[in-house]
């Protein structure tokens, strides 16, 4: 079976969102009805709203009309935009999951994760090259990389498909996404975590830690040209949400406080549900397979544990040719394999 | 005396810091001494700081950590990362102040003016064409203009220099800022309007009117893939300041209401004090010049006034051949007239 065939009977059905709650211009939200179509296409986190609702006032960030007008917030870092506050929650964050080495480490905000990954393309891309630096990733890759790095043409850098069939001279960037998307499966160590990670996705705050202080310095160059810095209210409402969770964790482990109050803890316990419940009407179709996830120890549970990633990748067997149709004529909405391919 | 000899002889000084008030990460501001260096190379709206304290509590935003998680905002709308209070609250600004058509327009909210001007030259650029597209601006323009285009080096686009003396075939894109940056003359009326407007640079909120649907699509589908979007927290607190400037002209004229509470009028006292003390100060030199602005009649005032333009486009007399290293010398940092014409 040829790539295309295998990549028709596959689809990607994010599992993030709460599917009544997409905001309208009328005020109201989407009512489900037997004529619904059920969209899974995109992820939007609004499964942690009810995490953020228990949490009450403590998360409620206020604001004042003369507060942060300037365009700057660190006059002295290189990365002139990043708010200190802000800064110090993201480390004590790195700090309390034990996941990012932070020492001789440069620290860089972005318009969530998409505004980062431009950042690194630019920043990594030789200047001085006649063509095109070759940008690379391993099949399935996430369905935007290839329209987010080709929209401008760049001359610095150019999409050229699966890293596994690359075999050209010269500089290219291979870009690694662990948990991989769409498929879940551990890949590599990456530095970079989104706003996404605590439900917040229309504040559009991401970070990266970067090793070697040149590339630091030339991403934080693109973020000054391409937006002039980063929105000041989603740094200071980030820092509070990123504080809270870290917060949360200071009497883990005591037998006196409930579970709930883990954020962490929390956002698996409602994943791992969903997948249960997802794999047992898998199972009774008979028609779809899920990918297995091996049993992993935990540095930060010390537990071993499975993986339940924020999206499905379902396949289908050999009697359908179009996952994706085929799920279409059943009113859900889902994206196509083949967009993980081209 | 050519082109180089004259840029040379003049620099653009920014007259809307408030000096005192730059953030370092210490939580210090920088204190002013007789060592000091005056800063006036880049623009930075602090002065609006002590409107905005006036008002008080009355633009103070308040947001809970469970509201806003969603990537989207209105779902009905192509711009679906709009927020529709924010929509309302600009086109109710623009009534205000009779400064634009909205009928038939398509608004369009960036993240500053900076992404937005690049959203336009995606949208405006044949995606067809074997060559970039040309973009052109009369000299003197924005120093950042010529960086922020070619930085990605596009094939969609790039910058060809003075449109006075552009005179290639094939398409191209005019740039047409008014009142002009650096040298403040009215040029054309253009749809943009930018954060700095109320002073709030750091929250990096832009909007755009646009006539074309289509271009008006493009520039939204050029801020999905870059951003993903624009910081919902930024958009909820430009809402409530723009609906609170619309607010104070409530009872604009009647006699018991304080000039103060008009923040236009706020802003224009405050900087034609500075312009006054500037003038002042240049004439006493002899060495300088500065432009010249006719009285014009003001639509919105009702009355005729003179510009005083948020920068200074500071000229020099024959006897110093480079003004920004001769101001250096004097501790005064500037931005040479070379950058606004190369």
């Amino acid at each position: 079976m040829c790539a295309t065939e295998t990549a028709a009977r596959v689809c990607k059905c994010s599992l993030t969102s709460d599917i009544a709650s997409q905001p309208r211009s009328n005020g109201t939200t989407v009512n489900l009805s037997s004529d619904s179509v059920v969209n899974l296409d995109h992820g939007d986190p609004t499964m942690f709203e009810s995490y953020w609702r228990k949490m009450g006032d403590k998360c409620t960030v206020v604001i004042s009309g003369c507060q942060s007008l300037s365009y700057f917030s660190d006059m002295g870092n290189f990365c002139w935009f990043l708010e200190p506050a802000l800064a110090d929650a993201i480390k004590r964050l790195h700090r309390v999951v034990g996941n990012a080495v932070l020492e001789d480490r440069h620290l860089v905000v972005g318009t969530g994760s998409t505004q980062l990954y431009q950042a690194a393309l630019y920043a990594l891309s030789p200047p001085d090259e006649p063509n095109p630096t070759s940008v690379v990733s391993a099949v399935p890759y996430y369905s935007s990389y290839v329209e987010v790095t080709e929209y401008l043409r760049s001359g610095l850098y150019k999409w050229a498909g699966d890293a596994r069939s690359f075999d050209k001279d010269g500089p290219y960037i291979e870009l690694v996404t662990s948990p991989n998307n769409p498929d879940g499966v551990i890949r590599q160590p990456v530095v970079k975590r989104v706003s996404k990670s605590t439900g917040h996705a229309g504040s559009r705050i991401g970070w990266a830690l970067v090793k070697d202080e040149g590339v630091a310095r030339k991403m934080s160059k693109f973020i000054e040209l391409n937006t002039i810095g980063v929105s000041k209210e989603s740094q200071i409402r980030a820092a509070m949400i990123i504080g809270a969770i870290s917060d949360g964790y200071k009497q883990f482990g005591t037998t006196d406080s409930e579970e709930q109050h883990y954020f962490f803890e929390y956002g698996q316990s409602l994943m791992a549900k969903r997948w249960e419940k997802l794999r047992a009407v898998v199972k009774s179709t008979g028609i779809f397979s899920l990918p297995e996830y091996p049993q992993e120890y935990c540095l930060f549970s010390a537990e071993f544990t499975e993986a339940h990633p924020a999206f499905a990748w379902l396949k289908c067997n050999d009697d359908i040719e179009d996952g994706q149709s085929f799920l279409r004529e059943h009113k859900i909405l889902t994206r196509s394999g083949r967009q993980f391919w081209s």
